[in-house]
């Protein structure tokens, strides 16, 4: 017997990672699966092939697949516009990408931008884990925090997104833990250490800022005062601290997280710190958002 | 006829370089020489053999040597200690590490420690230019601030080091503009870009920290708004000016910077988009310090 047809292909296309989930009409999601095939690792005319290879039995069966992410980058598949925010779904779904020449459809979700004073931001792939998340928690409003390579923090209000911010957070992470003085000192492989975490973030709310507590580290391995083994969750409190310093929460504001359960329990920690309460989202965010623009398209 | 001898061999051995001048009696500075070996790239035994490699003619004709900097570290020639501040011109003399079993007489200044409520921070080096500094400028008082790959913020009151500050700027602008997302749109060949870097301490002054203002970047370059030959100048500027957000001088107080012309040159700039003035010192710091070490040593 043939296995039944089912609507949605939904695709995730990061810069380091291409994760992929089988949806069916009423949004459940029957399977998913996760590659090390991020946009950087795909040639530019790769990247139907790499999607058939590693999706194509799904694909076969799906009347279409969508595709959020860096895949919609200049550097990506094919390029899709940004949204400009305040940014509501509708805008999303108006603007999707559809990759011309592709053997069955394949539309790429746009990004969000932001214009702050002449300064811009931008987003590719949160906006839709955003969206699904209001979707999950039947919420149109709040304050969204994707961490990452490139934290997000979002403000959403009347089901729109009227604004964020950007943060190089876990890119700076590994630059220091893998190539500055601190990495001499550091044990990569060492479990999460919560209170030396906690310290972290704690020691980031002081006057001096990242550039003076990420030395401060160095200082206290000096003195026998941290160790390689806390060195890598001191660390990472510290970095993550410095964006809390940088977004500056309130704590009559909860925050939902969205993201991987390790990273969202970190900032669930952090926000602690800083008494601001938070709820977790993960993959099933993408999911619904995706779900929900395809069935814009029925 | 044989050469006059003269008193002094005055080295500075920093993490990457070595530096070194011959000293007259009355503390002129009779020659300079620098090499590109710096104590990370000396064996553990090879510290006598590199010095007579790159002094040994000089170190003939001197009565003794006095050596500054990382070659005082546990990874440099030998361990000396750190005098905690508040410390003294005295107490560096007194605390002169004399490397044991050298050819001729070879002594290694200490570092200055600091405990700001039980975190620890370090110097090596710099604390022979700021009483040096305070030697040539005949001042007993004042904030001297030393750029570089960890900077230094040193507050003196009556002759002594009250207290300093660490900032790893150096090495987050290197660590940013050769391995970030940011590496891939910035020149690094292209001339200083003034304009460009007051803009980026400009921008470090406003809300979000050096991780939003880096990523900002990234986002102003998507946007045609900042080009390859002008980003590592506004690169500079915001690590820089992060340093400054995170030192906070006053506009009251101004500030003495002691380092190489080019460097000094942009703090002296960023300094001033704070309001705050500054004189600059070079390497006569550094040999107006240890001329006045070796005298005590008479």
């Amino acid at each position: 017997m043939p296995s039944p047809s089912f609507p949605l292909l939904a695709i995730d296309w990061g810069t380091s990672s291409l994760r992929g989930a089988r949806i069916a009409a009423d949004g459940q999601v029957l399977e998913q699966r996760g590659f090390a095939r991020g946009i950087l690792s795909v040639p530019a005319s790769g990247f139907e092939a790499v999607l058939d290879e590693c999706f194509g039995d799904w694909r076969a069966q799906s009347a279409r697949c969508l595709v959020s992410g860096m895949a919609g980058s200049r550097q990506g598949w094919t390029e899709a516009p940004y949204c400009p925010c305040p940014a509501g779904f509708a805008e999303l779904a108006a603007q999707l990408a559809w990759v011309p020449g592709a053997r069955s459809p394949v539309a790429i979700v746009p990004g969000l931008s932001m214009d702050q004073g002449g300064l811009p931001d931008v987003m590719r792939g949160e906006e839709v884990q955003i969206f699904g998340a209001m979707q999950l928690g039947g919420q149109s409003e709040g304050l969204f925090v994707l961490p990452g390579t490139h934290s997000k923090w979002a403000q959403a209000a009347a089901g729109r997104v009227t604004g964020f911010r950007s943060f190089m957070t876990g890119e700076v992470y590994a630059l220091l833990s893998q190539h500055s003085i601190l990495a001499r000192t550091l044990n990569a492989e060492a479990p999460f250490d919560e209170a030396a975490f906690v310290q972290g973030v704690a020691r980031a709310r002081d006057a001096g800022g990242l550039l003076h507590h990420a030395f401060g580290a160095r200082a206290l391995t000096l003195f026998g005062q941290l160790d390689a083994d806390r060195m890598a969750s001191y660390l990472s409190g510290l970095v993550i601290g410095a964006e809390l310093q940088g977004a500056a929460p309130r704590p009559d504001a909860p925050v939902v997280l969205i993201g991987s359960e390790l990273l969202s329990a970190r900032y669930a920690l952090a926000l602690e710190v800083h008494g601001v309460a938070s709820r977790r989202l993960g993959a099933e965010a993408t999911w619904a958002g995706l779900h929900a623009l395809a069935r814009t398209l029925d």
